[in-house]
């Protein structure tokens, strides 16, 4: 137990890069310039107008790391509500225009954030909704895209499809995804939360026409995002007021917030290259560790170029996957389970349900996601306790005993409010 | 001139603390203790818990400032977001339970992040709209509100009504109107957002069902905010997900930001009898000093204790208020308008014209509020320069030259995107 002892002194393995990265120091900095001054984005006065520099450098940074224009770049509060002022806002524009247009195609193993946003318009707004089916590494291929367009093509509003996914790590084709939705003339959202800043990601050569983005998965700050919307794509906004960022999204701009993220994003795609390299390998290494170590644990998801770099993701069979993540936070290792948790109950990870994996099996299931900060140690650390994580896990078996007892001892007074799958 | 030669060294006049304030030192520092750490509130492993727990000390700190319990705050990204959510979820909440409830009653003063959510759930939505008419200090009686309800009370879904004006200062009787809305069974929001932090607020003895938080109003960052929403509150989300928020807000907490929030808070309210003391006295110095310079300048709002005690409003005759913003502006004295420019061309504030300001008088406006780093030197520099300003602009006339020549100078490239009353 040297590495637990190591531990105490370094701090936990921080294997849940996926659903936080640390902050970088530029974009700290950076919130710190702007915290020292004072102004509203939109007063006209001197502070004013220093403060809309400020929001508009940013604007035209994140604009040219990720190959769009400027006037393309809506500032949002974040991942959650860009996916949602696409879905619900392009869903809305469409179907105003065209009343016939009520369908939603989206893959079904989309985040949360824009399930559930596609969900309510099905149970709340009259759409239609059609589950674009994955295959087993969970790609949602071309053709399943066409064969759905060509059935429906007339009647659908928008298809929404994630760039890379947050639990599998899988990277979808997007470009030639949005060629098959623009050859029926239907705008194309994505996802792109875990992509960018991770992988090369260019707006205009992708061809969508909407893009979420999150601050805080490439080390800017939580509270802020963007959604990447193309100048002819209508959208209705969620929040009205002052009629900011084209009248598409109103609230006062939080100047701190998007210089943060410009400092991050630009930290992020610089390094890109060198960065994904080295967590490729670091993966690489704490896959063959685990499958070595663990003969009968299944590594989920696709291998190989069509896999984020940080990604990977098992199946423990045998295991309950909310008892590997307790008794590894115990032995200082930190990850997430992908699984969805309400008040207690696990039940399996839609994301792994789709892609064809048992129900049971889908319970026994981790995720462990590397980022700028990770280091050989925190896969040394994982690797040294693994081996009696999994055999205790297995002993507690499927029964959930002891996940109740852990669940008790560490959750009081912490764990009030039930999430489903809310931390990635 | 020699109120701009050390205006060029102190830095501007600041009197548009209620467009924003700066931040506290408490709440930066509260926000760079948490910037220094890697965590999603919503991850179960240990530091997920660190961030869950700061979060939650941050809605126990909060809701014991604002006299309501934990479980009664709901974060969101700020104001505007807090606005939409309380007005269209509530309205989509009642009328979903009660098809005949489609009526809004909200007064005819409110922010555009109430006014232009209610427009649109009428443009859209099907929802029916009564204007709340003000007097001519901008106050909605609560006989005008029961006589509305006397009318429509069993189609009425919500009332909405500020607690205090953002233009003009003026402090509603909210705990009268609620207590009249309850009369009809009729659940009651109101946007606090100029009001928290300077005025004495208790949510649970408003008997409001709902109210709107912005912390950059008090010193806390840009992008936080809460709604208050009563536990028996119906509210349907307005951005769907992870479930985050009793499920009526979803997005990844922002750790940092309800942090800051709540240390500036804190000190707000801590300081707020003495603090408003010192502003009531400095604004009214102001007021004083400004209508003995400008003898014909009018005082807009509320005289005395209905009146926000940082605020100052008036009507220059023979003025364009965007002229008089920008010659002050170039004087080192930074205030706002509150009248509507959208695309550079002026239009009265709906506020003023609410309260029966005739129209041309209403474009000669200027507001002048302070906050917790205001000095005698911010009054003291405004009054050294009005005269030759207020001259200036008077010779400018009507017709906008000197508006246009101004807007051309300072504006260019930074003013890319018009917005309706955006700062306040």
């Amino acid at each position: 137990m040297t590495s637990l002892a190591s531990n105490s002194i370094e701090g936990p393995a921080y294997l849940d890069h996926a659903a936080t990265t640390p902050m970088r120091t530029s974009a700290i900095s950076a919130m710190n310039e702007i915290f020292a001054t004072v102004g509203n984005a939109a007063s006209l006065h001197g502070s004013g107008r220093a403060a809309r520099r400020h929001v508009e450098e940013a604007r035209e940074s994140i604009a040219a790391d990720v190959g769009a224009r400027p006037s393309e770049v809506i500032f949002t509060s974040g991942g959650t509500e860009s996916d949602n002022l696409a879905v619900k806002g392009i869903y809305w524009a469409r179907s105003a225009r065209d009343p016939g247009r009520r369908r939603i195609l989206a893959s079904a193993v989309e985040h949360h954030a824009v399930l559930d946003a596609v969900q309510w318009l099905a149970d709340h707004e009259g759409a239609e909704v059609s589950w674009l089916p994955v295959d087993r590494d969970g790609l949602v291929a071309p053709d399943a895209l066409r064969a759905e367009l060509a059935e429906h093509g007339d009647s659908v509003a928008l298809v929404t499809v994630m760039w890379a996914n947050n639990e599998v790590g899988t990277i979808m084709p997007i470009a030639q995804l949005a060629a098959v939705a623009h050859e029926f003339g239907v705008p194309m959202h994505s996802d792109a939360i875990q992509a960018v800043g991770h992988l090369p990601v260019d707006f205009a050569a992708s061809g969508l026409d909407a893009m979420s983005v999150a601050a805080h998965k490439f080390g800017g700050p939580h509270g802020a995002g963007a959604l990447l919307l193309g100048r002819e794509v209508a959208c209705v906004p969620l929040l009205h007021g002052g009629g900011h960022e084209r009248d598409v999204r109103s609230g006062t701009p939080d100047t701190a917030a998007v210089v943060g993220m410009a400092a991050a994003l630009r930290e992020a795609v610089t390094e890109l290259s060198v960065e994904a390299e080295r967590q490729r390998v670091l993966r690489d290494r704490l896959v063959d560790g685990v499958l070595q170590l663990i003969p009968d644990a299944v590594l989920n998801g696709p291998v190989g170029a069509d896999r984020l770099p940080g990604n990977a993701h098992f199946t423990f069979p045998g295991c309950e996957g909310d008892s590997l993540l307790m008794l590894l936070d115990a032995n200082g290792i930190e990850c997430s389970t992908g699984s969805a948790c309400t008040a207690g109950v696990a039940r399996p990870s839609h994301v792994l349900v789709a892609m064809g994996v048992d129900r049971l099996g889908a319970r026994g299931s981790l995720r462990f996601s590397l980022g700028h900060t990770s280091t050989d140690r925190d896969v040394d650390t994982l690797l040294a306790a693994l081996p009696q994580v999994v055999e205790r896990a297995r002993a507690a078996g499927m029964a959930g005993g002891a996940v109740r007892d852990l669940e008790s001892a560490a959750a009081v007074g912490v764990w009030g409010q039930p999430m489903r799958n809310g931390d990635s």
